[in-house]
Formats: C-alpha cells, sequence, structure tokens
C-alpha cells in the first residue's frame, strides 16, 4: 500500500467519528499522498474495513501506515504529525511537549461520562427522575466544567489557539469534541458564559482545513484522495 | 517542592480514581521519593487542593513536579515513567512506542460512553423502556466489544502483559479500567467468555504494586510519603 489510508464514517449534519480530527490535521499540514475511505453508518465497521485489508482493526478511527493499523484519534494525529513534520510542524514547540499531551487526553476526558455516574446509568434500578437527577444533572455540571476550563485558559492565554505557539494538534483533537458536543447542545457555548471558547470553536470552523475536512460528510462510502476526489 | 506530589481520592470497596493507575506505575518502579495527597471524597477538589498549593488544575489526577501541574492520567504516567527510566523502563522497547501509546489512549476509550449516545441520554424526552433499549443495551454491547478486543489480544499473543516485552504502562493504565469496570460488573470478565482476560486481571491484581497502590483507600484525607506514611 502506498498511501496513509484513514477510515471515517459521518453522518451530514449530525456527526463526524474522530478520524475528523486526523482528517483536518493532514489538511492543515497540507498532505496531498493520503486516501480515505468512508465507510457506510449503521452497519458494522469491522466487516467493511476487512474489505480493505484492515485484519486487526475493528473500530474507527483506524489508520493502514506501512503495513501498520493505528488506532485512536490521539495516536494517529501523533504519527502523522511525525510522518509529515517536515511540511509544518503540528506539535508546538519543544517546551509545549507535555501541554500538548495534556490537552490530546483532554479532548477525550473532556466528553467522557463521568466514571462514578455510569454504574447508575446501567444498573437501571432508577426512576426517570432518579436519572435525571442522579446522572444527567451531574453530567450536565462536568460538561458546564469542562467548559468552564476552556474558558479560564483563553482568559489566562489570550491567545487564538491552545498553545501559545500558534495551531497545533491539540486544536485539531479539542476542536472536534467543542464542535461536535456544541452543534448537539451538550456543551452549550451561546450561553454568554463563555465568549472566548465560542470565538475560538468558530475560528476553528473558519479554517480551510476544518472546512475541507467536514466535505467528506457528503460523499458516499467508497475511497477518496484529496478534496474528496473518488479513486475509482 | 522536593518530591512529585500526586493528588488522589479513592473510596474502599468502592473506586479509586485514575491516579490509582499512576501510584501503581510508580510502586512498579520502586521509586521511593514521592507524596501522595489523599483528598476526601464528595467534596469539591479543586478547593482542597488549592490548599496544597495547586493552582490551575481542579481535577484528579494532578501532579506537581517541578513547579508544575500535570494531569491526564496517561500523561502523568509518561511523565513519570520517563523521569525514572533508570530505574526501570516502563515504556516497552522502542519497537513498541506505538502500541504504547494505543493501550494508553485505550484505557480511555474502552469505558467512555459511546459518542453518539450521549445526546440521547441527555436530551430527556425518552421513557425508561427507551433508555434502556437506545442507550443501556448498546452500551452493554460495547463494553462486551471492548473486553473482547482484550481477550482476541491475548488470544494471539499469548502473553502475560498486554507488550510483549513484559509488564509496562500499559498495563496499569488499562489495569485500572478492567478492574474498576469488573468490580462494578460493567465489564464482567467472569461470564467465561474471556478466559484469558480473567486470568489477566487476577494477575495484575496479585502484584506488589498493585496491593501498595490499593492501600491508600484506607487512609484519611492527608499527605503521605511510599507505604501510606503519614508525613505530618
Amino acid at each position: 500500500m502506498s498511501y496513509p489510508r484513514l477510515f471515517h464514517v459521518a453522518v451530514p449534519g449530525v456527526v463526524h467519528s474522530r478520524s475528523f480530527r486526523c482528517i483536518w490535521l493532514l489538511e492543515e499540514m497540507d498532505v496531498e499522498d493520503f486516501e480515505i475511505c468512508m465507510l457506510e453508518p449503521g452497519k458494522p465497521y469491522a466487516a467493511q474495513m476487512r474489505q480493505y485489508g484492515v485484519t486487526q482493526s475493528r473500530k474507527i478511527p483506524t489508520l493502514q501506515i506501512d503495513n501498520l493499523e493505528v488506532r485512536e484519534s490521539g495516536v494517529i494525529s501523533q504519527v502523522l504529525a511525525e510522518r509529515y513534520a517536515s511540511s509544518r510542524s503540528m506539535f508546538g514547540i519543544d517546551s509545549e511537549r507535555i501541554e500538548v499531551l495534556e490537552w490530546i487526553a483532554m479532548a477525550e476526558t473532556c466528553i467522557t461520562f463521568r466514571i462514578p455516574l455510569i454504574p447508575s446509568l446501567m444498573q437501571l434500578g432508577k426512576s426517570l427522575s432518579e436519572i435525571r437527577s442522579h446522572v444527567v444533572e451531574p453530567m450536565e455540571h462536568v460538561f458546564r466544567d469542562n467548559v468552564a476550563r476552556f474558558e479560564s485558559h483563553f482568559e489566562e492565554r489570550g491567545s487564538d489557539y491552545l498553545l501559545r505557539s500558534g495551531f497545533s494538534v491539540a486544536d485539531t483533537m479539542c476542536g472536534w469534541s467543542l464542535h461536535t458536543f456544541h452543534t448537539w447542545g451538550l456543551m452549550d457555548l451561546d450561553t454568554g458564559a463563555s465568549p472566548l471558547t465560542l470565538a475560538y470553536l468558530e475560528r476553528l470552523r473558519s479554517r480551510n482545513g476544518f472546512q475541507r475536512a467536514e466535505k467528506y460528510a457528503e460523499v458516499s462510502p467508497g475511497l477518496y484522495r484529496r478534496g474528496c476526489v473518488s479513486v475509482s
């Protein structure tokens, strides 16, 4: 296989899989030689990916590269950022290394269900009103706290992007999370309480790379090169 | 501050925070010079941590080290493994680098609520039976799939630990997830369907480092040195 190939699925206007983070990153780095394989939503991914030669991975994101299958969007992003570092560094500067790793992890934990709430939900012995007060309301708090963390970061820094040195993989990782959860109303940035985070999200959405990555929601299942060009 | 200080909270027999992963790692590396600060469960962590000089972080795990505050258990583990690499490498061998990063990420994603299910739950317009069929049952599937991923890994590898080269940070990261979710019955390894993963978990639980880390659930809030020795 010559080009790195990334598997993705999207439902237009509703959701992109986490692979969005990696496609966006490739666009920001101006990489030409990659393939995006769009899967059919709602059908098991493992069987679809096997048709394209995937042998191990059963979930997306998956990156095929150098006869390896790499999983987890944060790891794929790191692999891609290192591979194409010569075109443009996306990992910030050396002194920001721990910070960029924190943001990569935070991109997941900021949208993660609070662990101790999961048993309350899964071992359903609760009424609807108990689910509301024991699970849903605490999670609303958690999401608000996570938005507040972004907001206080931008208040202190006054920077346009998460790292001082400029746009980076921290933004492609956290950007997908904020975009998706804001779109769903779960991390609502329109309340007036987080103007800097809202402005940050708008800044991300207006980037060419973001918009080019969004286009993949519009195409049919199949294999594509950069710019949603079908591979026949 | 002289020693790295890690903040943790635990409820005996119920749950350890993710800081458990990092304490366990320190024990496995035979590090002597660290402090564990146990917080009081159920009270806001940020205010408690401020009393110990934390200025930025509002959540646990948090590691104070070299006048930095490091968040996210995977990042803290990486920082600690690098700092104490001379005592014992916990990151596997060079050729396992991508794999160890995948397991660090997988430790979180294997216990993460499936993202598209979250709106169904949070925007409560559903009956209890709809919550069961639209949210709880799909999540039961996800957890079973994640256990199956571990099981097939051990079937293929036949290894005692996640990496071929032996015990590593992959195990301290994923081990906490498996231990916690198995204890809660959410990733039940006793069904007979995942004997290798169950044996793996028992192997982890029998390690000295795991058992020493568990002891912190028994002590009162306050500051401790290795072995739960109170710092007066």
